[in-house]
């Protein structure tokens, strides 16, 4: 009953059979091998345009070094009050670039409210270093607390970029988690929005360590490999990503895993709406469930085993949780199986 | 004939191996799974006291995060001149420490020349603003250019070191086969001679991935732990570190890899200098050997399919190649074969 | 009609004269001089304890360094939402500090609240590393908003950041007005209540450009003079700082400026407040009156050549002004005359 | 005898008769007042074409924005050896460049040696991110050791430059000096050599405060407001350094300084090149002057006063001082007078 995180679990067999098969033999290092250039063109592929894809260790890199290829002195980036980049990457954001600021902006169930984000925009004029200067916005697909945006909703947060010309990253470390909620093309989920920048996650997804940032405009990614090497992020043996990714492309893998972990979650959806003891906190897609349960539930449940987290009532949600309740977050991975979920609802 | 580098490798079955096997069931994330701290608690054991470990993504990372954990406003490390961490790591140093300098020291066949490295420490007094200051010297434990500092040697930077104050790092990206070399014990030729951080490398000798940094005195690392978050050095999943690393260390596994890629450079050493259209450019122990080839036979082997890199010639190396030779570097592998070494021997 | 900024005005007619009385001779350079010890010295007689002054450029400058002493990788100080470090600095606090955070923290008429304050830093776990973690709590004495902390309010501030063992800065860029509208000795507004670090301005009070940042603890400062000349902030002619605060601090000149800067503010406060067309928008006791006047009105006086700013209504405060009404910001300075305070009440 | 530094001079008249002239009234702040806008606009008329201007406050504070201006991930900034913003600046350029490089080339009194930049600028490959990029040169002119590039030495530097697109900075600390020592005019000695940003130094030349970065193409300037706010580095009362340039620029006043400073150097060589007990210890035109003097005339000028600095030989210098004998520095100012010159001469 492992409910803790995604990356609570570990590879999923073919990726692993994968880094066994290429562990043989020897390749050019630093991005450079056959398998690299094959990967990358998957990616070409997979979007429906020439994109340029560069590889690092850990999705705060991918969300940083997305930021710091269009940083700028005193810039300042939009993105959801409760992003993981704005909350979880421990200052890396900042750091990697070089000091620019992160404005979190307020919106339910994780989502950047549209009008929020034109006054917050609205509150940096160009023309003056006094209070810093807008430079990017991020949104985060699927969202922190299991939602997504709709391709609608993708529009307008693009629309409001654009008009200041601002460049539009996604975070995407549950991007296929939200491409099966929302049942589009990866193109359609992303360039065809006007997303400029992709934060590419595999590792929660059935990797052990895949993450890749991808251009839609390859032009704009022309400092990329001195951004990422100055960041200590150019693997050497880089195919050791590649093998994994080769994998996880092939086939659909990642979209079937995807689904598989999204499914998981209807069922504790499901499941749970159904009990008395227990209330859906919100109206989730993706494959991290948010619910009310009282904590008598949540002891029993771990006294059996069940891993998974309490989480913080968001700024505005209600209703708050009862004296005798706890909110609590419930994430299936490619690895849930349909046992774990019900002896979870058995549980609770 | 692959000798162009010890990164072009893949990773051993046995490393391999181990990643398949943890792939299943789920553990903890970010470092704090029952096989992070095992894995962990054997670097303790194989450095004969208590350190603290952190796993970071590539040898780079290792590299210039050891040197922020030292850093200082306007401090100076001081390295060989041809060290990695000077030549070859894109600024990173410089970056992730937030703009301190490297000063690089001279010394024949890529070891530090003390009186060279006492000289240039002497050029930044203490007290003054204005050049900057001494923050740390930094020896590479096989050095670049296949040389190994002997333990004698070793003790004299680390006074040089000590009688400033100054931390001494190691980098140890082939710290394997300069054990080896050394027939020295991990603790020997480490802590008890001064060094004070290493960067243990794991990639170049059979591992996918596995870099880390080890503190021999635990409280230095206070910090490591926030320095590392905000340089996106954090692994998620980081068991498939500890996995690879699980492997390399049982069984004294990496001391096998790294004996046996000594021995093929021997067998390259020996072949080479058995011949007349060749010549060692100097004396190596570990597994790079550095020899000086006629144009003709570097063309020959190239065209038979051998891999290997030309060399810039170090300053003030002599003789020179001649119109007709060229400084070419070999390098061997956990996965260099006899067959592959006696074949380049015979085709150059 | 000068009432836009304390900045706008120039230079006091002493402070004039001591740099023109400074201009002749030699001295020695980078803050070694006799004239830069001796001002030194005064600072300590001033706070009545040995502390540590370092002149920089700005007050900017001023807060950034502060920070930068107490820098930790993925660091967070708290500081009032509105305040100049958050609002105000174009993000050098973030860059000179290697890219730490600022967390805003409410509070009504500029000042933190205690509670909210609380509640900020226990968001922040010790020893977590991918929220961040607490570093320092920063005060603006007087406030961005023509307020003022108690000495009460302070010491509750103070012992909130004691709690968890954070440094606590104070923005001094309007330190004098502060001090005169509290009427307390500088030690009791500052490290009597457990301030470590000040931003002391005396720019906006008659100086041409003298900003100071006084550890009271001087082995804080051991690594200023890097940070600083790192940052690019140590003059090379130091003296001409020296000079300007020789003559400021010089019998109590520095608390007369101030003194007359607050009864101007003084007498535009009455003087608002007997009007029908206008209503102070919350009570202020330092040099700046925030006052909800008639739209009418401000074009009216800005028709006779008064100069002010319209200021956005702080977050929370009510009531906001009507459609006929704007709220406005008037900054009185020590060359603020009489003539002009009662000129822009008679237009008005 | 004040011969330590030209730093060491305080301000002359005419510039604290405009800071005095300038203290009353009011002006807006922050680079915007009708003074700051004339001031820049002379330095249109100066350099014979519109160019952008930026006021610092130290001359490392314009060398490392400067750099910062064309700052690139992995970047290295060629500059002599010796130069001050390689040697002197502790740390600041490559701090606030975030963490660019500088590669110190050599060259003979004190210039680049053409040859050996373009040997260094072809170690960085374009393409490669692991050895870092070329991003800038820097000249200094008049160079830290008293010499001057004449206008070819100039070209050949700029056509090494441009052959690689890189800017051309030129560190003009002392550029006063350099005009009067070639009889150039400020364009000729500029852009129409390519130099591409300049930074224009006041201070040393009879200003208190008066650092400035020129951009010969105002396009390139285009992030500096932020750059220079992000830096803290923007003055609020910016007047204050408008009213110095003012005078220094009216009327010729710095060239006529300079002239001055340059003067007292010749009267100085041609005073130690008639003696027996000194010679010059090589050719410099702008206003230092190094000496090889007996150490017992160095004690006995000493006792008498005189103040001065003893100079490190440069790399690769001779002949070497005797072992009686010391290599000084000895640097004129405006504010040097024929009397402390011939009482020099006499006592050494």
């Amino acid at each position: 009953m492992h409910f803790a995180s995604d990356n609570w679990s570990g590879a999923h067999p073919r990726i692993a059979e994968s880094l066994t098969r290429h562990a043989q033999g020897f390749a050019s290092a630093y991005g450079t091998s056959d398998l690299d250039k094959a990967v990358e063109d998957q990616f070409s592929t997979i979007f429906e345009r020439e994109v340029a894809v560069f590889f690092v260790a850990t999705g705060t890199a991918a969300n940083s070094l997305a930021l710091a290829s269009v940083a700028k002195a005193g810039g300042v980036s939009f993105c959801h009050a409760d992003a993981h980049v704005n909350a979880d990457e421990g200052g890396a954001p900042e750091f990697l670039t070089s000091g620019t600021r992160l404005f979190g902006v307020e919106g339910a169930e994780g989502r950047i409210d549209p009008q929020a984000l034109e006054a917050a925009i609205a509150r940096f004029e160009p023309a003056s270093p006094h209070h810093g200067r807008a430079m990017a916005v991020t949104v985060t697909q699927a969202t922190e607390v299991g939602t997504v945006y709709t391709l609608e909703e993708l529009d307008r947060i693009a629309a409001i970029a654009k008009a200041r010309d601002l460049p539009l990253h996604m975070d995407g470390a549950r991007f296929a988690n939200a491409l099966v909620a929302l049942d589009a093309t990866p193109a359609e989920m992303t360039w065809k929005r006007g997303v400029d920048i992709l934060s590419f996650g595999g590792t929660k997804n059935g990797c052990w360590c895949a993450e890749a940032i991808v251009f839609f405009d390859p032009e704009m990614a022309a400092d990329m490999p001195f951004i990422r090497k100055r960041s200590a992020q150019l693997f050497s043996k880089s195919r050791f990503i590649s093998a994994q990714l080769e994998a996880y492309l092939d086939g659909n893998l990642w979209l079937d895993l995807a689904g598989h972990s999204n499914a998981m979650a209807d069922r504790l959806r499901s499941g749970l709406a159904a009990k008395n003891t227990a209330r859906l906190a919100w109206d989730t897609t993706a494959n991290e469930v948010f619910a009310v349960i009282e904590k008598s539930s949540a002891e029993r449940a771990r006294a059996k085993g069940a891993k998974f987290h309490e989480w913080q009532p968001p700024h505005g949600w209600l209703p708050l949780p009862a004296e005798n309740e706890v909110l609590v977050r419930l994430v299936t991975s490619f690895a849930t199986t349909v046992e774990d979920v019900d002896q979870f609802l058995e549980v609770v």
